[in-house]
């Protein structure tokens, strides 16, 4: 990672995202009108929300009969009964639960609060709730995306989709890579020759995470004023390319479920 | 947060660092070598590394008995046995292990592999080897270096001390902030109202942690070219300075221990 100098710049004139719109044009036509001329290797991060609205991820609260078990849950967790049903259909685990709080896993792998079930910056013209799943494949929207914005700047990119989780020993949020295309998102480095004269250690970084992070300290979290920011200057040198579920702990390897 | 572009931007001519070094000294003469005109608000983020080095925070393996303890800890982990006494000796708890693997709560709260103990990237003139422990007080630290860098270049700054991490259910490792003077560890940032016209929800952004997982990006990994970088733009309007032991969840909310 031999850059001195990384940039992150807010793409401006994003508008509100729909169900149905073309994200890729959108975007495009917000990078052109910001004279935001793209370089190598440039990564665009999105954040969650847009991708997954512009895939029309939302679930009426209204039209949810919760089972059961997700009545109990509710009843344990202090939760609506129909969002705990759609946090259920959304995950293959429920990893931890108590009052106020549900960590789930995602079908997907994400190890993350409600199985990314979002009630916040939801509009919600009925007047009852609406609630946004994550997007249904977050690395194959990034290699999408990505393909078509290479297409219109002539230039070799990374499209990145992040997303705010928590930490099982740390307060506060973080930006972390739920989607990625065109870089490591899981690096490896070669440090150096460990202590006692044994090959090379390799350590691995969650390159695709810390993109994300840097990227949220532009976006901020409240609104969605900024839900697209460019990152320039991140250089992963020959490292191929490995798309975000590279950073998924695989369960069997995983100490804390 | 209402910046629109943050940079990182790598303070270039930080020598390597010795016991006893006075780092503010290095980072001023540094700073004003590279003409780095300093900002209100300029967030400097330096590896643990270079911190701890200055410290002196080595352990000379050949001085360390493991007790009986470390003994069967090194066992079952693979480790040095005189490595895991240190780690014990770091430690308050040790949270899980298995071959290769030894994750312990820091005497400082910080839930870390081998409790921060560091066996790369130091110099072993010894021939035997040595180790490097976490800084004594990282917050104190970046409060006494941030006073020093305030009083020289006259503008309000925040210092950050940041270290890579582990995490429970992703691979790979990313920047957290270790210590952390002149700005909110922790941010509150107040949300939408809630589906069902709650009181408004407060989110926390661990904005330390993602400044930290920025500064990553530039300072590299393998090598301590770059252990000093600089963020800029990064916008908490008033909310109040806190330290990065913020960032520690209490061990009685912890779900995961």
């Amino acid at each position: 990672m031999a850059a001195t100098t990384v940039s992150l710049i807010a793409v401006p004139g994003v508008p509100l995202i729909r169900p149905g719109d073309d994200l890729a044009a959108i975007l495009i036509a917000a990078i052109a009108a910001a004279d935001l001329a793209l370089r190598e290797r440039d990564v665009l991060v999105l954040a969650q929300k847009i991708v997954s609205k512009a895939e029309g991820r939302y679930v009426d609260l209204a039209d949810v009969s919760p089972s059961p078990r997700a009545r109990r849950l509710a009843e344990e967790t202090g939760k609506d009964p129909r969002l705990v049903e759609i946090i259920l259909g959304e995950s293959d685990e429920i990893v931890r639960y108590r009052r106020d709080i549900l960590i789930a896993a995602h079908r997907l792998g994400f190890v993350m609060a409600n199985a990314g079930v979002d009630q916040s910056n939801i509009e919600h013209p009925s007047g009852d709730g609406r609630v946004l799943l994550l997007p249904r494949d977050p690395d194959g929207t990034c290699a999408q995306l990505r393909q078509r914005l290479e297409a219109h700047f002539g230039v070799a990119l990374a499209v990145l989709i992040n997303d705010s989780f928590g930490r099982a020993w740390r307060n506060g949020v973080v930006g972390v890579a739920l989607g990625a295309s065109g870089l490591p998102a899981l690096a490896d480095m070669v440090g150096e020759p460990d202590l006692f004269g044994r090959p090379l250690r390799v350590t691995q970084i969650a390159l695709a995470d810390e993109i994300a992070a840097a990227a949220s300290l532009v976006m901020g979290q409240a609104a969605e004023g900024r839900p697209a920011v460019l990152v320039r200057g991140v250089d992963w040198g020959a490292r191929p390319e490995r798309p975000a579920r590279a950073l998924i702990r695989p369960k069997e390897t995983d100490l804390f479920r």
